[in-house]
């Protein structure tokens, strides 16, 4: 199971998620990888080449080799990505905002290199859904994370129940993210769908200076309607006692 | 619903999770706020004071005010904790290892902060599930942490099979951690309990030099026992097709 001397390191590469200053959620040895590396995986590479320069890279980006994902429907995977991994080139599998393979595209890449054998080394940055589940104050022993809601309201609204109902039987916060464009819309839904004992916590702009972030009861939410109208958001909640 | 001017902000602050140098997973930025404060709420007084101290702190020691949770049985809140964010003093939620209120203690200081309308901001730094979740290659998309398994082997036979048939219904990625002493005998009802065709990822000792992340079907786990003792380890698996 060792690996090949001869193969590179896949780096995962966490990346700012409000156009933050890179000092205030990269460490300084994540962004000497990052300033290492002349390979990246990327979902978009005109914006991936933004990041890097806001890292400071000495590399002239035209020197480096960018496989973009987005080209590829689905979770294609094209031999090519692995060529300089393969060659010993260490590799940096980045994210559009936050962690690769964490509501984000990626993990079939990941999983294409455990099956070759290439050593894989994870990053810290940040993770919206992290610094959510943080500060909601609301179970951070047992959750579950759902990803995007259904469009169509019918079936938000089935979804939102089945998942406070999981929340009450296992005690599990209950995370879910949004386009920001339906936050109101769906802000409504969740008043309309959950009891009002459950505990609800919108956490939008992190670690944007407009943070907002705010845990209260259903009834409670029901008084108070935020601004949140296009600005990224995740959702959590905990069935209440 | 806004904060009082007068009242501080309660930071949540990430510790390093295996010792690693404060720059491979703290942002400078993060460490300029811990240098900052001088009111801290830790798990455990003398290891959060060596934390303190690998941060580089400039304020002397014997000038912290710090409030000790593991002192109090459960989660309870003692109202002294917040007397200096009510005096207007910015005061730091720190964990023992990892994210503060994520499979830690701490959720109940950060509700009570919301019920008293202090801002609440949470800082990025490492997370073993997190770092764990990247890098298994399994689904990020949806998935769930359970916390430690129970320590009756019926028992956590009973809940990994509960657990595999989630992850088979919902395309789940089930996350679990345990004892690091009990890791062999995890590992070996993982193996009676699930199906061949489930992945199973073992990430143990992120974050450190002697770092094991490997992901592969429960057959071919089988034929790779792998050295796991006393090594603190996250468990993830997604039920196979």
């Amino acid at each position: 199971m060792s690996e090949s001397a001869a193969t590179g390191i896949l780096y995962l590469i966490p990346a700012t998620i409000a156009q933050e200053p890179v000092q205030w959620s990269l460490p300084e040895n994540v962004l000497s990888v990052i300033r290492s590396l002349d390979v990246f995986i990327v979902e978009n590479e005109k914006t991936a080449r933004q990041f890097l320069k806001s890292c400071n890279i000495t590399i002239p980006q035209q020197q480096l080799t960018i496989f973009e994902l987005n080209k590829h429907q689905g979770n294609i995977f094209e031999p090519s990505f692995f060529q300089p991994l393969l060659e010993g080139r260490n590799t940096g599998l980045l994210s559009e905002a936050g962690c690769p393979a964490v509501a984000d595209p990626g993990s079939h890449i990941v999983a294409e290199a455990h099956r070759q054998n290439i050593q894989v080394v994870p990053l810290t940055g940040p993770s919206s859904l992290l610094l959510a589940l943080m500060a909601s104050g609301l179970n951070g022993q047992q959750f579950a994370f759902g990803g995007y809601l259904p469009k169509e309201r019918t079936d938000r609204i089935a979804m939102l129940k089945k998942a406070e109902k999981d929340s009450a039987a296992r005690n599990q916060t209950q995370i879910f993210i949004e386009t920001p464009y339906r936050n109101n819309a769906l802000f409504d839904d969740i008043l309309t769908a959950l009891s009002p004992q459950t505990k609800l916590c919108i956490a939008a702009d992190l670690n944007a200076p407009e943070q907002y972030l705010k845990t209260m009861r259903i009834s409670e939410w029901k008084k108070h309607k935020p601004a949140l109208n296009k600005r990224p958001a995740v959702w959590l909640f905990l069935a209440g006692k």
